[in-house]
């Protein structure tokens, strides 16, 4: 009676010894990607980047990895998240703002119109930006960001935007950093925008995330310094201004870069025309059912026919979200 | 006969276990600090904020210190070095520039006659930092500076510039890495003139450098993509843009700030205002035997009596050159 336990016990061991051990070494860092095209490509540029003795291997410091966010990391259908935050604080401003009631784009907006209140194009949004992200010191825009991100809802799902990030991008980010790399968000969303919750979702801190961005000014308001955010534009961040954003806030180029439209394609150009080992890849948006699709005929996260000759031109490699994600997003079954 | 070796052995190795092993943990972080105020208020800042359980604590993200740079990390007399820089590069374009013969401020440059050039001022200034740091790509001019900086020698001492820095700001950069901080560069100086060698002399990475830039434009030559330098300013760093650049690249408020001139005052000011354990430095020049002595009157490094009194009222800590460093420069004696 006495000797069975034990017995047990030490059949236990053994199986955690045999088995255990290898199997919790080789478990898969990717396992929300179906095995294809698109994750022997990963698993083969970190392989050939962080082998010692590869004739690819580079450095830790140089392993710079930069990531498109608005459909490359969350969804950005109906509408990029960063406009809904917009529109949500219109109506929260509205009662301070009674002229808005008769001014465009903001009176369409208010009664709900929001195709109306866009079809004035790029000037109608820069208004509502403006209107509703400078006039506050960085501090108090943090802390609406915070607000408005801890409790608004994606209009379709009903999930909190922060829950409409994609898994596999999720496991990509950790896997490239448990590999050495520095991974960077570089969006044409706004930089203070991102920073109030990148670090707690994708584990990227605030001084690695590049972006669009206000002019600021330094102040002193009741002999406290702040920095008050001024309605005019400093820097977009999307197309030709990736690379550019890039250099100046990181100063190397990336050795990967991720991305799902034509605002990304300076950016993987500018990153596959660095030596060695590159891997440049663009989310494709072709599942209806678990996501959205959406393509070239797309205003939002445009994947024109001309992006996806220069892929297949320079050997970026294309992700089948319906193909190539096992599961797209954390809630789903 | 025997025993005696094995008896020294064996003393030798108590001697060890007593000694040596503590000696070890104890060794000093900050040699080249003299004992006094401003060495304590390292330490005991560093121990606030790092030991867990203290009131202090400090998570490591958050745990960011900014260094200015000319006169803070290394040598800004008898001129800021990115200008004795742009003088030899006028002095190296004047074949390709034959109508710089009759034109100030080259004329006078290439006289020899500084002073004369820089009689202009500012426009001066800015005529010549265009004419030698605009009009090629960033490629171009990482390569230029770093050649450059490779054999280039102070006017005075005719040490390499990377020679002139500071042997105690060295190791305090190097104590709070050990302390789990992320220590950044934040200066008036080029950005892009900084990184080709801060990695290597300050240990501080291309991304953690805040600086002046020029704006730069995304163009294809011959098929391959390049950030062309343009002749106009796009951000100056000093003052009050020192809060807005940490704003931009870094996103969150240092804990702890470096500079030594009125151009560093928003900086500590901005990282003084926030919650919590601070630390505040000022490097005072007032050693004429082992560097140089100035202050409220130089034109460069300006350490006016009004920056004074607010150290003074702040609690920020002013290190004397002369009484706080052992040693300046690690190739004194």
């Amino acid at each position: 009676m006495r000797l069975r336990p034990i017995r047990s016990w030490a059949v236990a061991l053994l199986f955690t010894v045999a088995f255990a051990t290898p199997a919790l070494a080789q478990r898969d860092p990717l396992p929300s990607w179906n095995d294809g095209a698109a994750k022997k490509a990963i698993v083969a540029f970190v392989k050939a980047t962080t082998t010692k003795g590869s004739p690819s291997f580079v450095p830790p410091p140089e392993r710079i990895a930069t990531f498109d966010n608005d459909g490359t990391l969350w969804a950005e259908q109906p509408m990029y998240v960063q406009l809904l935050f917009a529109l949500d604080r219109v109506k929260a401003l509205a009662p301070q703002h009674p002229e808005w009631k008769d001014k465009e784009p903001f009176a369409s907006l208010l009664k709900g119109d929001v195709k109306a209140a866009l079809a004035g194009g790029e000037r109608a949004i820069v208004e509502i930006v403006m209107a509703t992200h400078a006039g506050m010191t960085t501090a108090e825009f943090k802390q609406i960001v915070k607000d408005w991100i801890a409790t608004a809802k994606h209009p379709v799902t009903k999930r909190p935007y922060t829950a409409m990030v994609y898994q596999p991008m999720l496991e990509l980010l950790a896997y490239l950093r448990a590999n050495g790399f520095k991974t960077f968000i570089v969006s044409g969303g706004g930089i203070e925008f991102m920073r109030p919750w990148t670090e707690k979702v994708y584990g990227v801190p605030p001084e690695q995330v590049v972006g669009s961005s206000i002019k600021t000014k330094y102040e002193m308001h009741d002999g406290k310094p702040v920095l008050m955010r001024l309605p005019a534009i400093d820097f977009i961040d999307d197309k030709a201004g990736k690379p550019v954003g890039i250099n100046a806030h990181i100063g190397r180029r990336p050795i990967a870069a991720f991305g799902n439209s034509d605002g990304d394609r300076e950016m993987l150009e500018w990153t596959g025309a660095g030596g060695g080992a590159r891997l440049m890849m663009l989310v494709h948006h072709d599942d209806a059912q678990r996501e959205w699709s959406y393509g070239a005929e797309s205003k939002i996260g445009t994947f024109s026919d001309a992006l996806m000759a220069e892929a297949k031109k320079s050997g970026w490699v294309v992700i089948s979200m319906k193909k190539d994600w096992r599961r797209i997003f954390a809630f789903e079954k």
